[in-house]
């Protein structure tokens, strides 16, 4: 059988993963799609750098267009990553009639309906599984298994940095300082951490997620977005006490036809199954009006694990090709896109306060949340220092537009010293 | 557009779901594929029965052959259950050019071989998806989202019921008669409950997942079943004190190209992420060569997660419909069936024995496991009554075949009084 021909574009590690799946897996992979899938040409950076994987030099190009423009290539696969230059190379690829495999989620979340419509267009597929949670087949569960179904809530730790730092700090009562430094030591967070502990990584996974799930274009700038450098071992200690843990969690929220997306830092019940994923792991929850509760488990990010899901994209393509059925069952969202505002928003919220301590605090606090229609389901109050004291309060669901007046209030209210945390708070 | 007309062969808790997501879900079903979908014809056993779900009377037959041979229907949707009879209904419609889509997991595990051969052969699809976990899209993670890598280890919690019964035993400190008793009142175990409890449904699951995991005919025969109604709460108790949560799992595990499948209950460390799957939920723990350790999690049966995967199942097929290659992404196991040898299967032992209590015991005992080359992890003795002991073993890896020569040889062993129990260890 004649062989498939797959261009790709870089060799960093997830392009190693991808040779190294490719050929390692050949006969299982042949034998599925019933002829040889044949990686002809490699795009890389620099053609000297020493690497970890033998590879034959005149596949090397240092030119990404030498590999878009060989006639003889039938599937781009692009795991170099960025977006500037990396969108021209598939917009192109897709002019050329290639189909395209890519584990970039900057580029399908800022850019992916300009992608997807071109990819149409020119009747060729755009399969993007390794975009989200690397190894774990979300987006292919959206897809296709939850086709039939109205998917209500995606609960995502989407982003394996952020979870390794705050399971650190909650198992050995770490500062965020400290772990993030032994993170970047191992090599799980960045020199610039900012697109992980920001949360900014994790709200693009979530513009995907929320796209296939809701079935309308969910853009980044729907995604509000707040990340973990400010929370304390304080916070964790305060979570761990009340029977929560702390998780960088993506939400995506769904009543009637209305939605609301959001990354921040949330104190998950114990209970919950998404609150036992830990280290660098990366869970998707979803839940179904049919299905009900469901979630998915498994590494994140990682040379093999995101290789399986490039791979098993190429495998879907290749099979296809064969079909001639490329571009054919291209997923294009059809709901008309209506954000929810912060009066729709609801949710229960955690607030840590450092008031005066003396009597009749504690009454013109709880006045306040009354006067803005939030009920309470906890309060706690210790004693902090000489004058002070600490109060711990759980609300019930509140809207974010009522939430904000309280803090607002709360800002004028001469008995507090300081808003010391808040946090959303699920399950 | 043109309507496809499906039909339905049974109107039980699962036929039922299927019309709510068709009829309820009509418009996002039909923004998917394309056009509407309509139950054309339903097959019941009784035409008199009080149903809970409106339908049009003169849609309805008591005989499956009036939906089989209806020239207008493209798709049977088969949740009649059983086996005879069944098994010739969707042999004769796949004779017709139609598509199946079944959740039965008896006729699939049973004769899946004969039935896929005929799809193909008619270029038919025939989608299972709910035959294994219900709302678990387990199928076509193991055919599509991993078809690039080599499963390495399937576990699951495939049985709800008998999760449901170790759950209570586990968290009440119940015996198994009184759990199987309230499972019953509940509704989540059948009066005649053997299928389940013997572990004979969580065997056909595990022999379909197996097929598609190790890509090789698995039929029922292959796998070993044992049940857990000889588990008794002391077990339970024991297994918790040493960290360990009983579960009844199927296992099917792999070395290079030889494997084994087995169903038992099993003690799984706290830690593994399937100790922690309780109640009636289910959960496939997948261990691919590249992508790591996953697992999806979900609700096993009941009305609407199991409709939800048979109309996803149907939505595919639709799809299929519409582009003209139904039958064609058919999935041929391709790999010669290996099974291990006694000697080849291998995994950890927990051992509770009833002994004498006298010097010179643990010596005897210990020296059996070192004859046939089974070493320890630990071994706790504690005295029980008068002149008697108890002692727990957990062994390390240890081939089956050695193990059965240990039990025999205990048989033998004065000083045992009872073997009172032995079971395979994971985590």
């Amino acid at each position: 059988m004649k062989p498939v021909k797959v261009g790709l574009l870089g060799l960093g590690t997830v392009g190693t993963g991808v040779i190294r799946i490719v050929e390692g897996h050949q006969e299982d992979l042949s034998s599925q799609v019933g002829s040889p899938i044949v990686i002809e040409k490699v795009a890389v950076r620099s053609m000297d750098k020493v690497r970890n994987i033998a590879i034959d030099s005149s596949k090397l190009t240092d030119n990404p267009l030498d590999v878009i423009r060989d006639p003889e290539i039938d599937v781009i696969v692009e795991v170099m990553g960025g977006i500037d230059g990396t969108k021209e190379y598939i917009l192109e690829a897709l002019e050329r009639g290639k189909h395209i495999v890519t584990a970039n989620k900057d580029l399908m979340a800022l850019h992916g309906s300009e992608i997807l419509a071109k990819a149409q267009e020119k009747q060729c597929d755009v399969f993007y599984e390794a975009s989200v949670a690397g190894g774990i087949p979300i987006i292919r569960t959206l897809i296709e298994g939850f086709s039939s179904d109205r998917i209500m809530k995606i609960m995502g730790i989407v982003n394996g940095t952020t979870n390794f730092i705050l399971t650190k700090m909650s198992q050995e009562g770490a500062s965020y300082e400290d772990v993030l430094k032994e993170a970047q030591e191992l090599g799980y967070a960045e020199s610039d951490p900012t697109s992980d502990v920001e949360g900014l990584d994790a709200a693009r996974k979530m513009a995907i997620l929320g796209t296939l799930g809701f079935r309308t274009n969910v853009e980044l700038s729907d995604v509000s977005v707040s990340g973990i450098s400010s929370v304390s071992k304080e916070d964790i200690l305060y979570a761990k006490q009340l029977g929560y843990e702390m998780k960088l969690l993506g939400i995506a929220d769904r009543q009637d036809e209305q939605f609301s997306i959001s990354v921040q830092p949330t104190m998950v019940k114990k209970s919950h199954p998404i609150a036992s994923v830990n280290g660098v792991f990366n869970a998707v929850y979803v839940y179904g009006e049919a299905v009900g509760e469901t979630m998915f488990y498994g590494a994140g990010a990682g040379e093999m694990p995101t290789a399986t899901s490039v791979v098993a994209d190429l495998v879907a393509v290749v099979k296809n090709l064969k079909l001639g059925v490329n571009g054919l069952k291209a997923i294009v969202p059809y709901k008309v896109k209506k954000l929810k505002s912060d009066e729709e928003i609801s949710y229960k919220n955690f607030l840590l306060l450092h008031v005066e301590d003396k009597a009749g605090v504690l009454a013109r606090i709880t006045q306040v949340f009354a006067e803005y229609d939030v009920s309470l389901e906890s309060v706690v109050q210790s004693p902090n220092e000489h004058t002070d004291a600490e109060i711990m309060i759980v609300t019930h669901d509140a809207s974010q537009a009522n939430m904000n007046k309280v803090l607002q209030h709360f800002e004028s209210l001469d008995v507090i010293r300081r808003i010391k945390s808040v946090y959303r708070v699920e399950g």
